[in-house]
């Protein structure tokens, strides 16, 4: 006996097939120390890589490639203005945009130039409930990387954010939450060795971009990132223990998700 | 019954030989997504990696290493000007250099930037179909670091630019082809998954550079790399299945890489 | 019959359960190659990485990290001030910071600039012997990353460099070797295979300053630097020979380290 299929998985299990089909090329502004990682992220889902990072050329790039995702977290002067010139050309080009905002909340630069870029309207922002609460300007625990809030207490932050940007927002922990200010879907796979391995958070952000560059609304490319992130977690997780193998694991099992493994593990509701 | 080994593949693994012997220091400048990629696939293969990307260090450093590697994947202000003085240092200290022309042609300041470049003749150039064309001054179809170009199209491009540097070129596909203006050497190895991970292409430039350190003529070195590339990721793929694996594997591969593989495997022509 | 425990074994056996206890936030302002190994490092260690580049909040975060590792392997015009206005603020804080002198001697910029950083008292300095050497001003034989001098001629370096500063020195080698000027104490563990990976050195680095952060002298800090990453190598070596397995299984050595098998193997004296 097996219960229906809800309509949101179905949304997924699509959307993740649409991205392996249109293999859609994502511009990724992102932190010095995932570069890498998330480029091999991109890849082994089904989608492709480019980072671009004169001002001149992101501006150009951006409006060639299908979504672009700007990660602050080590956000530099030489970083900024390539952001600032790439974001209204994706947009001018009808390409969405992602907004990762690594560890806004405990520093100030990074905080106030993240907030200035709501105004040109992510289709949607992936953090933790730190850096979520943070953004929204309400009072945050984080340190660093870390969240200190929990995901629930983010969830107006979200909303907030949601409303005034017209996207999607994605608090990430032990239980996901996306949002686009009206519903609400969760998901609860995902496994504690994904914070043992660096920038497993950021390229859910780039991957998160692929989707929208696929996907029906912001929502369900939220959803769909927290999905493939957190079953993709829960496969490797089953086959590797210790962080190094894990990291190896985690991108053979994105490589590896399909409708069949997404409609038996996911967890959404 | 065994055929006689062609003087190319002779060449090849003596190259191999003496690159292991000599280990050449090679500095890359190279971009950002792909730096540890490329130390660790230099490591590999059996020669030593430095990255100094100071304009002030890398002209004094490009005079001490073996060869360099110049990478436009990532170019910004910071590095226009390292590169700028590093390739004059290395050629007044007789070391070879290599460039690796990421996503020129889509692209317009790298891509006036490298044909800038040619006038310091490099001794390779390494590239996809597209990148090729572009930078010869043909039309291409490339689309960021993927070729929407064969590789027989670039034939022409390829021998052009030989003529005008005086170097020779490999163009990376299915089939690599390299020339140097006059003879045209093919290698039929490599697997699909090596374009599943990020940076293979380029760490394939940062030892050719190393072989461009070692050997008789940039023609040898050119096919060398194809070869050493192309066999390691014909034995990784029969060892890894999946593009976080097979990162490993290649790895793995470039070390364990010797005469006796590359005899056994080498398709060369 | 078992041999007591000595001192300093049984002090880093403290120190690897304070860290995980403390779990201590590590900014890293580090070289471009290994920033992703280095974070992956400290999170499989125990400790928490982070890298905050923009010389205002490197200044902002430098403060509320626990540690801080300037590591000048890459060190270019943005980074210069970030290390300049960040290592005050640490010391302001109370923070220890580390420096690694990668490539100091053979190039101007980084030895004269990482000289002027002595005069900031780091808690530990890491290097090779070429590049202790080269720090305190003596002659030395370094190749960019490589060292040309043995651990036991840097000892008179080293000594020296910890009377100027009031830290300890860890000069990496076959042999490490630890000195505050005073004592000195060495250890005999650690395999070839960690010279095959890219970034080994450095992502000590910045674990030898995450235990700078939990241990009662930096003396203390730089052998259990030491003993950690040589037992690692150790029991990585033992289930990986090529230097891409080896590196996935490094991190995963680093994870499994423990108590037990630090008494079992680690070779101080």
């Amino acid at each position: 006996m097996s219960s229906p299929t809800p309509a949101m998985l179905t949304a997924v299990i699509n959307l993740l097939e649409r991205l392996r089909a249109r293999r859609p090329l994502v511009h990724c502004l992102t932190n010095h120390v995932v570069k890498n990682f998330t480029a091999n992220a991109l890849l082994a889902v089904g989608a492709a890589p480019a980072m671009v990072e004169h001002p001149d050329e992101a501006a150009e790039f951006a409006a060639m490639a299908d979504a672009l995702l700007v990660n602050v977290g080590t956000l530099d002067a030489a970083q900024m203005p390539a952001i600032e010139r790439a974001i209204p050309a994706a947009r001018a080009a009808g390409k969405p945009w992602v907004l990762d905002p690594v560890a806004v909340g405990p520093l100030g630069l990074r905080t106030a130039f993240s907030r200035g870029l709501l105004a040109h309207c992510p289709a949607l922002i992936r953090g933790n409930a730190s850096e979520i609460i943070a953004l929204a300007g309400h009072a945050s625990r984080g340190r660093g990387v870390d969240s200190g809030d929990g995901t629930d207490s983010a969830l107006a932050a979200a909303r907030d954010l949601a409303g005034r940007t017209g996207g999607a927002i994605l608090v990430t922990g032990p239980v996901d939450c996306a949002t686009d200010g009206a519903a609400v879907h969760t998901c609860a796979n995902g496994h504690v060795l994904m914070t043992r391995v660096t920038g497993v958070g950021c390229a859910q952000g780039a991957v998160a971009a692929a989707c929208a560059a696929v996907s029906a609304t912001p929502l369900e490319a939220a959803v769909a990132a927290a999905a493939i992130f957190g079953v993709a977690g829960d496969l490797a997780a089953g086959r590797a223990t210790r962080p190094g193998s894990f990291q190896t694991a985690f991108l053979d099992a994105l490589d590896e998700l399909d409708a069949d493994r997404l409609r038996r593990h996911a967890r959404l509701a």
